[in-house]
Parts: structure tokens; C-alpha cells; sequence
């Protein structure tokens, strides 16, 4: 097996109680190197795309990769990899803590969870010692309750736990699935996918660390580590102010999204930013996953006593500029609340802001809140509240739980649910960033940041600065950081790095990992070849191109105000460039030609 | 077994082919915590001090520690203890490269080998593989080959190697045991003990990475990581100009030993420092050890195209400046025959210069060079020729191999060897640093300057800049640093990281990795143990606390230039402080209470 490799999936099917280890062949580790691009493979492989994604037929399969577990920095970070119920797409949903790489600790580079059971369920792993355990007791807890439960009953004090909250059990579209506590696999609501297995939680220990096949490899280590340690964003930005040394750049540059998307600047930033966290003693200190130089994350402290971590950049955005919100106690209540109940913080926020829309539009009757808080912008008692009610489908909630597209639809005006294949957009205004707008659009898990970060050269200047309204080579700017992230996610790191890192960068970690003599053009090549693989599952799952767009808002309102004012987004002029530039036919459907160059024809069904 | 132990040692008995491993108790662990520590316990609890150290009743332990084989900075350290034949006295020698983290990742904290083997054997290590293999076809061959024959014959490219070369075979009193090819287990004779139980070679492939306890393992390392990069010697000196950042700094200070130690200044520094190295195009690159953020170490190659690592400060001094030669090309070839041939560079290269001074002042006569070139300072033919010499005992060469005391006595000049307890003394003459001299005369490995080098805080300023002349607090900083060395070597990292940490800094590592909560009083506490244990062994084996002294011409010739003209060492003033900082009695026996209070009661025979 070559290098940091375990080389063995795990599978467990809830339905018949089988646990089997399976070898990996190297010849798969080296054309998805793991992770985001393993996990797909498989999963495409093993299921029908068409199938309802909360039934007993849908897989959900938790992914390291190569680099998980090692000393690579943010070498913490796995996949949840299942299709989603949110978007009906391929879901991949990436979390960081420790649960990864104690996973691939305990000798398993996957563990493909197959089948329903009849009642609830927790997994333990403990090295070689696999068992699927009654969970009855633990059906209906806090995520918070679960870890320290299981940690307890199993007598590990250090074991790693992932599990889901109400929100997870009662299916809600957007339940996100939790680690350690405080670090999530938040979107496209894989969360409810354990749900409707019955799979309440994973709990791991792991005593075998994997080991590089090249001793050059801690060399390799430590000279990307001190690359990010000087780099002004991972090393300097993040661990000071966390991913909420955003909010003001953000609101600055005019892209913040504000009520709704209504407009991309909060005149209240300054009163939630990053900085105002710090000022208000919010912050207690800064925490690290596992193996990570940067520290990003924030454990915090509310006036009430109340502790936990977050608010992070998106998250305090969802609840409060996008609902129009400033007290950043409220907003950092609902994000503890999202945390322990498993929900994800952006879709919570994001649906609260489009009912709020709704509300005060007069298409959201008063009735229907079955006497809850008003959903005015800028209530603050309303994101708690609600957020509380979604995870458990009460009152209102129980439509709120099916999201911003499915809610507003019901209404009869979609075009008010802020989303792309049904999953909400992030904090970052479209108009504000024709790349950007490009890679929501193209995102094949729907609305989504992190699958093409274009903010990063449009808006924060890395690696160059791009005119955030120019269309000129946004096409193959999004294309380029679409595959390097799927590389990154199948590496097992934290998209954070490529502030700091380049394609030559991984290439080196990976090399040095496994002794494999692979370049950088192959590199890349195993991210277009994940990005194709998703593309191909959900046009086989019924994903219509067409649905390759955004909002009408953000293609026919113009910005009202601020630094793009006037701005929409010209997706008829980016798309079929994009497509061009993917090598896919003028309806967006990647080509036989691109298909057999990728080596992906088995799949095709 | 607490985190990053293996919490087992392999034990191999040469004369009857007994192979096995034993559980190590925790209890020794914490007590020794490793490396130099729990090797020397084992050692002493196992074997009568009295014996020859060349006779089958001798053990030879190789010991890593529960930092080694992590992510640690600089945790590929090793250590190889055992009864010296150039001292007699307990010798511990450290070693980075790459085989420590083997062994380590092989699952074993250490190997120790007994009795004597008839025909010459290697030992083969692959996890839990173990087995005595045949060398005869090895015998005679040097490091080099013997390194890349072995990885051939197991068929594993990357399997690490610790051997000796001719001078090990031939029992030369400072033969070396090499390991990587370039790195030295280098002082005290280590090598010779090995040669004498007719062991070849360990060769040794491990799969298991240790696991730390602690989930803050990771962010630990990543701050002290970060402080050695900061700091201006590990950070910037070290990496820039390896060991040989040194010469011009020691020579300016005068303490460079010029000419077997008549002077403190050499004339010619500039055309063999560190600046020269690079200048004169010998630099191709610095290598690191496992797990090294420094990477001291050079590769270098000579006009004449032959390849190799150095030399250190060490080593160009004792070749260099020792023996009165400047010629750069001489000394690094020197140098790449001790490594190849087995030999400590240090010993070596002082032993000819001790040889030097007798033949000039006609105490050798010339034809006991037997043809060989003349025994002149500046002479750099004769320090490749008798390098050649000693590893083989050819001619002078088997007198040259007892080392400079006993060649020098031999001649009735025993005032001659510039030696601690018939060690040679290393590049600082002690005249210019009265701590450092306090260091060398109660080593105990003899002459040694890594058993508390005060050449920090007296010449480089750090952690705080002394008056190198002045006596005042200099036995308890001597204290201090044998005590913090001895930590740092039984924790398994490299004594270079303590130009910029500090003992809170060994603590935090070592909690993190075992899970212990240890305090920083705790660890010095072991430091001490082992320093004690150590002192006992030695008087045990017959080492005579008169033998806490200094060679003659630095206790009463003064410095005939340079800055410390006129001063010679006031060891008669130290050496009662510094035992009466140790709790010793006023003839340096530790006294009863000591030993209570360090709990080594039960070590006294």
C-alpha cells in the first residue's frame, strides 16, 4: 500500500448488521486519490443516482485521504460523500476536527455505511474492533449530550465521535453532521441521511498513525507549513480573526449579502464583524483541528455564561445580515443551537432570511407562525426561536426544514429562495463577483463556496487580483479552482491552505506521502476527473443543466447600492464559456471524448 | 502504554540467538522517560560497571525516546549507550538521520544486544520480523557500502542502516557507529563495542507511526516548530551556515583550539569557516534529519567530484585548526573517510594533532611514522593518511587508534592528549569560557561539549549572555544544563532545538505526547536522576572523582594571545561549588540523601 494509504474501506449495512474490510486497489487511490474524489467513485459505482436519497438504498460513506491523519497541515479534515436530500445531487460535505484523522487512525481510509435500521444506532470503532450498537437511549439528544454520552458508556475519554442532533433524526433537508462537538459537515443535509438510516453516531479510536513511504516527507511538511505560516491570510488573518476577518472586507467591497440578497451592503457590520467579536469579549481563544498551523477556530463565550465555538464568517452572516440581524448574542445563541440540534448554520439562516422576505412581502400569512415571533428583518428572538423549531419540525418549522426553494415554492414564488439547485447561496453577493456568480451556478452540490473559492483572486487578490466584473478568463479561472479543489478534498485538507499553497504544493505532499512519481498536470487531471464524475451522476440523478443558474434576482435586479451598484450577473455570457472551456457539448453535458480522456467511461450507465 | 511510546524493547542475544521483547513498565518510562535515560538505567541494572568494555558481558542498547519517530522537531534522534572503551565510563552517544524514527516505527523503544556473536552477524528488523543474518560478506567493507549491499539484499530501498566500518572491526577506541551513511553515533568508542560482538549492522523498516495521547500533540509541535523557525540561530544561522555558523564567532572570541589547544586563535579561520563552505562553491544543498525544521546538515562535494555530508564545526576544526591546516579540500576529505571507515571525526582528528605536538617537540621519533608523512602542523596529506591508517591499525595508525591519552602516556607524555578522562576535548578551549571548562571536567563521557555546552550562554548569549571569565553562578548553570540535556536526550530530540526552547517547552512536547501531566520540576527532576545514575556508574566502574580535571596546559599555561590572554581555568574554585550545587559530598560522591531523593537506591550494588 503506498505510503499514508491504509489501503481498507470499512463497510457496514445497517440492514443485515454485515461488517466487512475491504482492500482498496492503488490503482483507484491514484486516479481519485481519496477523500471527495474516492468516495464519489464508489458511490457512483454502488448506487443508482435516481434513488430517493433517504431511502434504505442510498449510501453514505465517510472519506479520508491520503494526507488525513498525518503531519500535513490541516491533515484532520474527511468527507461525508451520500447523494444529497437537499439538491438531489452527488453531496459532499467536508469537516475538519480530529474524527478524520482518528478514522483513518484506526486503519480504514473509508467506512461505506449501507441498508436502514430498524432502530436507532451508534457505530464503534475501535481499531480492528467494529460493532453497530443499540442508540435508543441517545434517539432525540443534542449532539453535545451524544459525544460525551458515548465517550462515557464506551470508557474512551479521547474517542472521536460524528454524530447528528434532532435535526438529523427528524430529517430535516439541511441536518448537518457533527464532529467533535463543534465542527460540522454542514451542507446538503447528509445530516439527514444518518437520520434515515437510524444511524444516530460514529464513535472512533484509532491507535496507528499512517507513515509516508518517503523521508522526505516531514521536510516536505514543515516547508508548506512555514509557507502558511507566513502567508498574510493563513498566517496572520485567520488565526487572528478567524473566517470573520471577512465581514468587513466583504460589506467593504459591497458583496455582502443583506436581507435576503436585497443588497450587498449591512450598515451593521461593524457591530458582528470579526473585530467586534474580539472587542465585545466574546472571544476566549483561538482552537486548531487536528494538525492545523492556522487556528481559525473561535471558542467563544456568551455574556449569559453560555459557551461553544462560532460564530464563523457564514455562519454570523446567515443569522444576522441575511436576517438583517446585529446582535451578535442572538446570532451567536442560534449558531450554538445549530451546532448541538445538527443543523447547517448557512441553509438555517438563509431559509429564516427568505421567510423573512415573505413575511413582509404578505405572501407569509401571520397565521402560519402559529403565534412564533415575527419574521421581521432584524428580529433577532426570531432566529433562535426558529432555528430551534426547524430542527425539531414544530410549528412553522416543519416546512422551514425543507428549505428556502421547497418553502417559498409552496408559496408559490420561488424566485425568493436565495439558492442554486435548491441549496442557499453563501455570504457573498453574486453581483459582487462575476466568477464568483459563475461558480455558484456551476457548483455541483448547488449554492456553495467552497467548490471554486473565486472570491479569493476577485475580491482578496490571491494568488493575483482579478476585476471582480470583468467576465475576461473568468471561465477557466473557475474551472481551474474547481478541479484544485477537488484535489485538495481528496487529499484530506482544508481548502484554507490554497490561500497560501499551490497545485505544485499538494503535488509535492502527495508525492512525498506515497512515493508516487506524479506531476502536476496528472494532479490536476485527477480534479477535472472528479469534477466530471459528479457532473455525469447528477445528470444521470435527473439534475437538468438548465438548473446551471442562479436567482432571477441576481440576473435581473440590478445591485441597488454600494461599491456595484447596477451590477447583475451576465451568466448567458459565462456559461457557455464554461462549458467550452469544460470541453462539455453547448447544453453542458461533458462530451464522450472528455469522458474516455478522463477514464471514466465504466461509470457511465 | 502512555502515547508515543512503543512500550516495548527488543532484546537480541549474540551468543545464544535469542530473540525477544519484553513489555516495558510504565513506571520506568516515567522515571527515565527514555533515550539516554532508560537505556542507561537498563544498562546499569544489567551489567557490572567493572567489565572490559570490549568483552562479551558488555550490552550495547539503542534507544529512541517518546519523541522520536513523531512530528517533533528534530525527532529522528537516537541514542546508543553502552560501557566505553575510550573512557570507561558509561557512554551515551546521539545520532539524528533517519534510523531512530525506524526503530521507533518498528515498534520498539530499544534494541539492546548482549554477548558475542563468533561470525559476523546483522541484525534484520522489519516490524515484527526479527532475525540474526549472516555479514560475513560485509566484513572489511565500509559504512557506505554496507548500507546501500544491505538495502539491496532485503530488497527494501528505503530500510535505514546503523553499521560500523574497519574501525569498528578493528576496535579502534573512537570507531564511530554510522547510520543513513552520514550521520555518527560518533564519541565515546560506541563503535568498537559493536565491532567486538561482531555486529555488522542493523537494518531496520517500521510501519507504525507512534500516536500521541494528547489531541494538542499536533498544535504543540506546530508552536515550537514555529518558535525554532523564528529564532535567529535555529531559524536562520543554523539553516544558513550549518554547525560552521561557529568558527568565525569562536575563533573571534579566541577559544578556537589551535594547534592541539597552544593557542585560542587561528590565523587561517576565514579559509575554512562556514562562509567559506559556501563561497568556495563546496555547499550543494543542506539536508535535514527526520523531522528537522533546521536541517543543519550540508552536502558537499570536492573539486574532484567526490560526494558526501560535511564537515561540521566539529570536524573541520579538529582536522582544520586542531592540526594547524587550512586546506578545506583535506579536511572535508578527511571527513568523508570518518564516516566511511567508521571513526569519530573529533578523536580522529585531535588524536593526530596530539601527535603532531609530540613529534614536533621530538617526542615521537620519526621512525615510528613508519614512511608515512611527517607529523607537522599544517600538514594536510598526513590528516587523510593517518585517518586511513587508524580505521585499518596500519603502521602509526594502530597506536593512533587508542586515542591521544594512551598514545601520548606511551611516550611518557600523557600531558600532552588534550583530553577529559582519555576523551579528546572538542573545538572550544576552555580558557575562554570557565563554565565550559567546568562542563568538560565533570562530563560524564569525558571531554564533551554536549553534556551542557555553556558555550551558549558564555560566548553565544543565549538564553542570556555570561561573562565567559567570571565565576559567579557558573557550577548551577553547569547544573542546569547537564540536567536539561539529559532531558532533551532521553526525550529524543536534538540538542540544537535548546538554542531556542526552554524546559516549559521539552515539558509541554512530552505531556502532549504521553497524556502525563507532568510538570516542568518534574522533568528536570529526571534530568538529574539520569546525570546521578550516570555518576554512579562511572565510580562504580572505578572512575576516580580525581579524574574531574582538565588537562595541565589549560589549568596552568595561560592563553598566550588573543582575548583571553593570560587566563587559564580556575577548576579548583568550580569544582567544590559545582559539587556542592550537585549534593554531592566534598570528594564528588553523591550522597546517600541524594540518591533517596532521585529514588536510585535501588541501582547501588
Amino acid at each position: 500500500m503506498p505510503g499514508t494509504y491504509a489501503g481498507k474501506l470499512l463497510r457496514i449495512n445497517l440492514s443485515t448488521g454485515d461488517i466487512k474490510v475491504e482492500e482498496i486497489p492503488e490503482e483507484y487511490l491514484r486516479k481519485y486519490i481519496g477523500g471527495r474524489g474516492l468516495a464519489s467513485y464508489y458511490l457512483y459505482k454502488e448506487i443508482d443516482p435516481k434513488i430517493d436519497p433517504l431511502s434504505p438504498e442510498n449510501k453514505i460513506i465517510f472519506a479520508t485521504g491520503p494526507l488525513s491523519g498525518t503531519a500535513a497541515p490541516t491533515g484532520g479534515r474527511y468527507m461525508v460523500v451520500t447523494k444529497g436530500p437537499l439538491t438531489g445531487t452527488i453531496a459532499s460535505s467536508n469537516s475538519g476536527g480530529f474524527f478524520g484523522a482518528e478514522l483513518k487512525h484506526a486503519g480504514y481510509d473509508m467506512l461505506i455505511v449501507e441498508g436502514k435500521s430498524e432502530k436507532p444506532v451508534y457505530i464503534y470503532i475501535n481499531d480492528d474492533t467494529v460493532e453497530i450498537r443499540d442508540a435508543s437511549h441517545l434517539w432525540g439528544k443534542d449532539t453535545h449530550y451524544t459525544t460525551d454520552k458515548l465517550r462515557e458508556e464506551v470508557g474512551i475519554k479521547n474517542a472521536k465521535v460524528a454524530c447528528i442532533g434532532p435535526a438529523g433524526e427528524n430529517l430535516v433537508k439541511f441536518a448537518a453532521v457533527i464532529n467533535d462537538k463543534h465542527r460540522a459537515a454542514g451542507r446538503t443535509g447528509v445530516g439527514a441521511v444518518m437520520g434515515s438510516k437510524k444511524l444516530k453516531a460514529i464513535i472512533v479510536k484509532g491507535s496507528k498513525r499512517p507513515k509516508a513511504a518517503s523521508d522526505e516527507f516531514m521536510h516536505v511538511i514543515r516547508e508548506k507549513t512555514d509557507t502558511l505560516r507566513k502567508d498574510s491570510i493563513t498566517g496572520e488573518g485567520l488565526p487572528k480573526l478567524g473566517t470573520k476577518v471577512l465581514d468587513n472586507i466583504i460589506n467593504q467591497n459591497g458583496l455582502y449579502p443583506t436581507r435576503n440578497f436585497q443588497t450587498g451592503v449591512f450598515e451593521k457590520t461593524h457591530e458582528v464583524s470579526g473585530e467586534a467579536l474580539v472587542e465585545k469579549g466574546y472571544l476566549i481563544k483561538n482552537r486548531a483541528c487536528y494538525a492545523c498551523p492556522i487556528a481559525c477556530g473561535r471558542v467563544t463565550k456568551l455574556p449569559t455564561g453560555l459557551e461553544g465555538e462560532g460564530p464563523e464568517y457564514e455562519t454570523a452572516w446567515a443569522f444576522g445580515a441575511d436576517c438583517g440581524v446585529s446582535d451578535l448574542n442572538a446570532i451567536t445563541e442560534a449558531n450554538f443551537l445549530a451546532n448541538e440540534l445538527g443543523l447547517d448554520t448557512i441553509s438555517t439562516g438563509a431559509t429564516i432570511a427568505c421567510a423573512m422576505e415573505l413575511y413582509e412581502r404578505g405572501i407569509l400569512p401571520k397565521e402560519d407562525l402559529q403565534n412564533g415571533p415575527e419574521l421581521l428583518f432584524g428580529n433577532s428572538e426570531a432566529i433562535v426561536y426558529y432555528t430551534k423549531q426547524i430542527a425539531y419540525r414544530e410549528g412553522l418549522g416543519d416546512k422551514l426544514a425543507e428549505g428556502s426553494y421547497r418553502f417559498a415554492e409552496s408559496y408559490g414564488h420561488p424566485e425568493y429562495s436565495m439558492s442554486v439547485k435548491k441549496q442557499e447561496m453563501p455570504a457573498y453577493d453574486p453581483r459582487g463577483a462575476q466568477g464568483h456568480g459563475l461558480e455558484y451556478a456551476t457548483s455541483n452540490r448547488g449554492g456553495c463556496h467552497v467548490r471554486g473559492y473565486m472570491i479569493s483572486p476577485e475580491i482578496l487578490g490571491v494568488p493575483e487580483k482579478l476585476d471582480p466584473q470583468s467576465l475576461e478568463g473568468k471561465a477557466e479561472w473557475v474551472k481551474i479552482f474547481q478541479d484544485l479543489t477537488a484535489v485538495i478534498d481528496a487529499e484530506g485538507l482544508c481548502l484554507f491552505t490554497s490561500f497560501a499553497l499551490g497545485a505544485d504544493d499538494y503535488r509535492d505532499m502527495l508525492a512525498a506521502a506515497t512515493g508516487w512519481d506524479i506531476t502536476t498536470e496528472e494532479l490536476m487531471k485527477v480534479g477535472e476527473r472528479i469534477w466530471n464524475l459528479e457532473r455525469m451522476f447528477n445528470l444521470e440523478a435527473g439534475i437538468d443543466p438548465k438548473d446551471d443558474t442562479l436567482p432571477k434576482r441576481m440576473l435581473e435586479e440590478p445591485m441597488p447600492d454600494g461599491p456595484n451598484k447596477g451590477a447583475v450577473v451576465k451568466l448567458d455570457e459565462l456559461l457557455p464559456k464554461y462549458y467550452e472551456v469544460r470541453g462539455w457539448t453547448k447544453d453542458g453535458i461533458p462530451t464522450e471524448g472528455k469522458i474516455k480522456e478522463l477514464g471514466l467511461e465504466e461509470l457511465k450507465k
